[in-house]
């Protein structure tokens, strides 16, 4: 763990050296948009967005910048599983690059009416808008060796073998609940579209960006990208956009309070205010579930340690004392 | 017809009172992205967008500055169908509205990436980038109270009256081939995210926006916005956005070198440089056919009547030479 916590400083990423108190980048878990349980129809997730966008514009009202990443698991799955059931109706398929790219703009185009909405209802309206940008990843690092994210649905052992076989993709048996395919989940190394987010935010507009981590691209020498099947954390790709904007505050939105050491054993405790020193401690002792709440403390570890002034995770539902550091997970220098 | 040239007048937009030469908003037709008879595979498409791609990348390094605006009709007629094949595999649906954001999304990163890998080869490197944006329409329209734009598959009458019946949607028979979902084709009034645009372009940031003719939605009169299940024309929101924009020019790229007279018969006959007025008697005696041609020659015609200085409709293969007006359909003041 230690090692990927190191990782960061070969980022091809300006430092944050003065960062921006005021600006701050919201991280929004799934949740944020589609609770466990519900069958994500248009409704509900469209009312989940709206309690979370009146979240948001409570920071705005409070003098803070946003700059708005979020989830998209079940979303782009969904999208591929419709995608599946049209292939075998005799429809072309787009990649999983492609995929991630239209779930940015179904969730974005949602966030963006929301709080543009939820904005006016406040007092001070805004432009707010979603930009569908590239994530930079590296294809010959250890992530495409070794791909670890699973994608859609489960399958059987025959299909997973045939399409291993034909498409060459990577296919693992999970947990006896059947075989499903997994792709790299590589480091984001820098944003091809940066320039666009920084004239946006220069002028006070809200971006939404980098839903899903982005979309997954590998660069030539001479420069030319090309999208690779890939999902970057979208917390580490928060982390990145954070870092290179300048943004003085990491904030983690999840379904939980705060992240906690000892998990679903007598001694689990939530973490509040912690120093860098001591949560790295808890990071390399391995008490956050990788894919879950460790990409989310992983990514507010590098913030800090790359300049950043405080990285907070907790509950959607906090996210106005989050943001003040007041209550939740709070790591500063 | 002539009154459909009028409505322009009560557009709530800026009039363009000194347009940019050097500023061209590009309408890509359907041809730029997907050639008809074929399947679709993103092959297929990201083929034909690399050839669109050079085509505009030599635009630019002949010190053009350029605003792009795409069709969706196959994309989003092919989400359609994968989501009603969810649908009846038990997986909910999202309006219209929101699967033509996920179109925007699709058509924007493959002609984001591949413009942005043209431009690099030509030598002249730019950040290109898609903004998810709504376009304001009036629900209290005639274009509401009588849907005219089909979209989706084909389906039986028992089908199309359960839909209407059941969802409230507006069905009709087409020409004996089935029937088929109609929705409105409301005029563009207005675009929210308009600041963006204008941020982004200021910066000389290339944009890929309302692809589609965007997303369409409805203002409360307090300002909310809700989506609206619509298709605005692609070449009037281009349009439209070129007026706001104060681009000098309004490129519309399709399969043909220009607009034609007396289509299909005998005195059939290529428009060439046309005045004004000459183009709004052609307009006005029905020669182009609605939903194809007479969107893109009405789109023509209002830019110039609203002070833009020339409005051009020719081939995707004739770009630069159509960039300057010497070949195509030409329209000046």
């Amino acid at each position: 763990m230690q090692s990927q916590i190191e990782k960061s400083s070969s980022m091809q990423l300006e430092p944050n050296k003065h960062p921006d108190r005021d600006m701050i980048v919201v991280a929004l878990g799934g949740n944020a948009i589609l609770k466990p349980g519900e069958n994500g129809t248009f409704a509900e997730q469209m009312d989940n967005i709206r309690h979370t966008a009146a979240q948001l514009a409570t920071l705005i009202s409070n003098g803070k910048r946003l700059i708005i990443t979020h989830g998209n698991g079940p979303q782009v799955g969904r999208i591929f599983q419709q995608q599946e059931l049209g292939f075998r109706a005799g429809l072309p398929e787009m990649p999983l690059y492609i995929c991630g790219a239209m779930s940015q703009a179904q969730i974005g185009i949602m966030i963006q009416q929301a709080l543009h909405n939820e904005l006016i209802l406040a007092g001070c309206p805004r432009t707010v808008v979603t930009l569908i940008c590239q994530t930079l990843v590296d294809p010959q690092s250890k992530a495409f060796s070794d791909p670890t994210k699973p994608i859609g649905s489960f399958y059987s052992e025959a299909a997973a073998q045939k399409a291993m076989a034909e498409k060459g993709e990577t296919w693992k048996e999970d947990s006896g609940r059947g075989w499903r395919r997994v792709v790299p989940s590589p480091e984001p190394l820098a944003f091809p579209e940066i320039e666009a987010i920084k004239a946006l935010i220069a002028r006070d507009i809200i971006v939404i960006v980098s839903g899903g981590g982005g979309t997954p691209v590998a660069r030539s020498s001479r420069g030319i990208l090309a999208g690779v099947d890939a999902v970057v954390e979208k917390d580490l790709a928060a982390q990145a956009v954070a870092r290179i904007t300048g943004a003085g505050t990491l904030l983690i939105l999840t379904d939980v309070t705060g992240a906690r050491i000892n998990y679903r054993t007598p001694e689990e405790q939530m973490i509040g205010r912690v120093s860098l020193k001591e949560i790295k401690e808890y990071h390399r002792q391995g008490h956050f579930i990788p894919g879950s709440m460790g990409p989310k403390v992983l990514a507010a570890i590098r913030f800090v340690e790359d300049g950043g002034n405080m990285a907070v995770i907790t509950s959607l539902e906090n996210a106005l004392p989050g943001a003040e550091g007041k209550v939740g997970t709070v790591i500063t220098r």
